[in-house]
């Protein structure tokens, strides 16, 4: 069967997360109803990335098999007139037909997170559930320092959620960086994988560091101590983005 | 009484407008609502321009005369926690006190908007009620060229709602500019004043001059012809933004 590999940007927000699960409505499933309903074909999708309720998405990327052969802006169109009619916050951003080898998940070579923080007095209106409001005024060059601290070859047992399904709490974390303009503060995170929670608690504790309470030192002695309880309170969904994930032989 | 100047920024999306009517909520009557709950005071607020549903503000500009002397951070925080807890979708951005010759309206030297367009095959997820989609690709330089037309000091009967209730249909436009940024167009209209919905009418029109449907010289000749059903179809208000106001004496 042909396989196709779907770039999809969602709105976290009225989810419960990427994972179908039984107390709502999921990204999965929609997209999977959506090609239900065009083809009539019952799939299971992959994801390359497992994303929380309330967590965004502007490059999620999954594979399907289909029986049809369709022409890839042909079916891009067609899903998003389906998902548009259910009045789904997900649109496919691009379809490419890839051969069999192609798995969403385990041909990814490393993914791309962006954490968004608006750091002003005032709460957000335009940006409420886009962002992370935080009213205490952030140092983000002491973000910036203390998530060096965090890069490189770790055990990430104090940013892992203590569901995180994951078999062992070592990662390679590639990138962190922390950079500002105006009121926006972007925390950019690159890795292969990224364990349960573990963005979320990256900028939850970044954000101690940039009000004071924690040095780059104490954030680094988080992460040696190797216990969830030395990581600062998980930051909320809403800033989290789910932003590209690069394959073999991508450009 | 003191007066107090405040920057507002709100998500036109639930409101039925700026301006109070009987048909559901507006900005106004929302701002007047957490002044009344936070200081027990009927008051009628003024804003530098009256918006319409579904358009976006992140810098309007309202007065208020409050009886008490307060300190503009503190007023700025109360009426924000009044607002909050009603659930609505405006923020007070600043407050500032000012005296009694300052009119968010008639003080105006010039208001300045800005119109967003996402120009791309697939619908807006992240986006959807922050922008206008156009699946159909744009030329924005064309756009620009067109926009340039629009320029100065004219007659605009062509892009002015039959609505309208100014007395005079001549305005001086000082800016138009189209800008592209990837799948993202930016129109930045800057004037005194602008007539019931002139950049709506502007934003429907250069889209015809994007696609190739009209030329910079039939976006001219629709000007000219004072008439209303020159204008090209009315953009929608999702892209609408109520950027900022200058005031004499402002930095």
């Amino acid at each position: 069967m042909p396989r196709f590999r779907m770039t999809i940007e969602y709105d976290g927000t009225p989810y419960v997360g990427w994972q179908m699960q039984e107390n709502g409505q999921s990204v999965q499933a929609a997209l999977q109803q959506a090609i239900l309903s065009l083809t009539g074909e019952t799939v299971s999708i992959r994801g390359a990335g497992r994303t929380d309720s309330g967590v965004h998405a502007m490059g999620q990327v999954i594979h399907a098999d289909l029986s049809r052969d369709w022409k890839p802006y042909k079916l891009r169109n067609a899903l998003n007139a389906h998902l548009a009619m259910a009045e789904e916050r997900v649109s496919v951003l691009d379809v490419q037909a890839v051969d069999n080898q192609f798995d969403a998940r385990f041909s990814a070579l490393r993914r791309h997170y962006l954490y968004r923080i608006i750091n002003r007095p005032s709460p957000l209106a335009i940006e409420a559930k886009r962002a992370w409001w935080v009213a205490r005024p952030l140092d983000h060059e002491a973000m910036h320092a203390a998530a060096q601290t965090l890069v490189g070859h770790h055990d990430f047992t104090t940013f892992r959620s203590s569901h995180c399904q994951a078999a062992s709490p070592v990662r390679t974390l590639d990138r962190l960086d922390v950079t500002r303009n105006g009121d926006l503060i972007e925390i950019r995170a690159s890795a292969q994988s990224f364990l349960h929670n573990q963005i979320r608690s990256f900028a939850g504790t970044l954000k101690l560091a940039g009000d004071g309470k924690m040095t780059p030192a104490d954030v680094r002695a988080a992460l040696e101590a190797r216990d969830r309880a030395a990581c600062g309170p998980v930051a909320p969904p809403d800033g989290l983005y789910f932003m590209k994930v690069d394959y073999p032989g991508d450009a």
